[in-house]
């Protein structure tokens, strides 16, 4: 209560103070209501940086931390804040991993319009996310990177507490997503962290200055908790890649390794991968850690790493040669352009909708996903583009479905007569 | 969870919003988290008059709502925030009772310094403030006047929210303060109402602006809920009358009822008791209002009224004229003047403080009182005061509680050399 007055008063928080609360609310000795009327205090007043460092490290230390000291080398992790057709994870994970660095990757699922790796890699079929945490250590020892799910004892307080910010519209006050965040990587045991913010119309920041903002907090928390973090803005104004879709981004993913990606994925794979490096000390500035990067994947040695984890975790090894053995759609149909003229604009978010209704993604938690649909994009923002001209093509089972989706994909382009400039990719670098 | 999103983001609730809230929250289908998150959000947001007049009216109807229609004449009360010496209840309310108004008063104990009506009722043998609804009406049909505690039935969701808001810090947000007390009186079933808001060392509200800020709010709500509310910004730098303690400020009340009360306690017992009779129609201005006050003192009329009183409430009407009845305390002590000049200021909390450790007050909700002890006023702000003359007389019945009670007493006086200008009874009045 005391601490409670004093949120509310704009007081700081003690680590003391912090720590009394969650531990509290861990053991049931401080009742939800009162924890629900700190969580409100804070969405009005914010948290200073060192109140925010202090619930990352009380929600890390309420469960297991991963001691990940009896491996050698540096342990580096990404995170991308969510997008549409976001594959990145599993290109940069093998190749940094090849380049030297352990990488102890625990991923999310999918939900609403976002993609999450782990439905992804669950199209190669027996791929396995639910590892033990002994597991998941002894295949960081033997590959040095190894991709799961969240896990009931890494992080308990921040399962419950986001339970209650879901139903007291307390889930977008930023330092309680910065330290939601924030906590489940440091219970990985990294001693660094990339994290790639996204802004744009797929983006949960839509604008670059919020998206700064939550990458500067998470930049300046992660410092707090005595980690090595940068944050790289980037563009999520259209799909990432030509392929949305799980087993579909697999396949693109697996065309990356092989050099043959597109460019803008291939371009914020080698940013993000770098920014790996560097902050695993395996180069010392961006051009050696992109030559690092570039030769894991020009040598095949990223595309062996990735063999290595799918076999690790109990996938058919053979995707990697034969696209085949992953799900596919039976049906395909393709969009033509209702205009001339370029494409000008992504209703991103729509597109990642579209994709749900298709199957592809979640519209609840408890959702199925259907691997095998998904959709390629013919034409991105800037391309030139004839009247009835292709704009992608969509992968389906169900009609229905496809005519719902097929609706809103085409109402997610918007077209214009002269050139727009095209978006860049990588916005910005907070270190 | 859509209204509480709503009032997060500085939206209007409607009536209907408001009535959803309060009737989930009575009947369990809207957890305390949720309303808990709701109570801060609007602690930080505040609340419009609407919303305001929405919640005082969805809590009074969360129990019984008294009908005095049956009752003829107008039903008009008053409520004071709370103070030290605070008695013109038992003055206001048989006065205007015997002037021609019917008076439903519920009032409330005493907490920490401030002092309460059903406590100082209770030092009357025999009195009984805990009357059925059915009784309180018989007894305001026939006597006309009656003051009892608050029962189960009023307004119960007030209670329920105020224990929320006691554990949750939202005790102090404007807009919850003045819909628990103007649900409370709406759900009397008044006409009208007199509020008494008082300010200065002994109040709730120390400045005079906050005083005015929360009287202007509940006369807004109180008159958007169709009633006909004005208020007084009233002193309480000092105690008010004489006299602190039940039994005392009893005594202290039939002798102003004789037309022989101290000079504050009758200025301010005219003024709330002739803006009753113009809230209540039977007086056009505060002149012709002030002489009918006056009147039913110097006929004996009020007197009489408050023996009815006493006699309704299976009091002994006795002690009116034989204040020997009244319990009384066994020992008595005067503190002497540690300097000579003018009393400068009084501490009044801690006045009232120093009443509880004697036993006149509660220090926690469960406390018992002692209806004997209190004390007697020799010196107020503004008299001139000689070394070792006695500033004030203490009514006592342990040594121990004295001793400590008697230092806390004279630390609250503060004197000067020059004669400071006594205290302006009445600051304001807010229509």
């Amino acid at each position: 209560m005391e601490v409670l007055r004093k949120k509310r008063d704009g007081g700081e928080l003690s680590r003391e103070e912090i720590g009394f609360l969650i531990r509290g609310f861990s053991s049931g000795a401080i009742p939800d209501y009162q924890i629900s009327a700190f969580l409100m205090a804070v969405y009005f007043s914010g948290m200073t940086d060192n109140e925010a460092a202090s619930l990352t490290e009380e929600m890390r230390d309420s469960g297991t931390v991963l001691d990940l000291s009896s491996i050698p080398g540096r342990k580096v992790d990404k995170h991308s804040t969510g997008g549409v057709g976001d594959k990145t994870s599993l290109i940069v994970a093998p190749a940094i991993a090849a380049a030297g660095l352990t990488v102890p990757m625990i991923s999310g699922r999918g939900l609403a319009h976002t993609g999450g790796t782990l439905d992804k890699l669950e199209s190669i079929p027996g791929f396995n996310v639910h590892l033990s945490l002994d597991r998941f250590k002894q295949l960081l020892s033997e590959v040095r990177a190894a991709l799961i799910g969240q896990t009931d004892d890494l992080v308990p307080a921040d399962r419950r507490l986001y339970a209650l910010r879901d139903v007291t519209a307390t889930v977008g006050s930023q330092p309680l997503i910065v330290s939601s965040i924030m906590s489940k990587k440091l219970a990985e045991g990294v001693d660094g962290l990339v994290l790639d913010v996204k802004c744009g119309s797929g983006a949960v920041m839509r604008r670059q200055e919020d998206a700064e903002k939550l990458a500067r907090a998470m930049v300046r928390i992660g410092t707090a908790c005595g980690k090595k973090v940068v944050a790289l803005i980037t563009d999520m104004s259209q799909p990432l890649g030509e392929y949305v879709g799980n087993a579909l981004e697999v396949m693109e993913s697996l065309e990356a390794l092989k050099g043959r990606g597109p460019q803008d994925l291939v371009l914020l794979c080698e940013e993000i991968g770098a920014q790996c490096l560097i902050v695993g000390q395996l180069a010392a500035d961006g051009d050696e850690a992109k030559a690092i990067f570039r030769e894991t994947i020009s040598s095949g040695r990223a595309l062996e790493k990735f063999r290595e984890i799918i076999r690790g975790q109990d996938g058919n090894p053979a995707v990697v040669d034969d696209y085949t053995l992953l799900p596919s759609a039976s049906r395909q149909a393709t969009l033509a352009s209702p205009a001339a003229g370029f494409v000008a604009a992504m209703d991103t978010e729509k597109i990642g909708l579209a994709m749900c209704v298709l199957g592809a993604g979640r519209e609840a938690l408890d959702s199925t996903v259907d691997h095998s649909v998904g959709m390629r994009l013919h034409k991105k923002i800037g391309d030139p583009v004839g009247l009835g001209e292709p704009l992608c093509t969509l992968y389906y089972n169900d009609e229905g479905r496809h005519r719902e989706a097929a609706k809103q994909v085409a109402e997610a382009y918007s077209f214009a007569e002269g050139a727009p400039m095209p978006p860049k990719m990588i916005r910005k670098l907070i270190s």
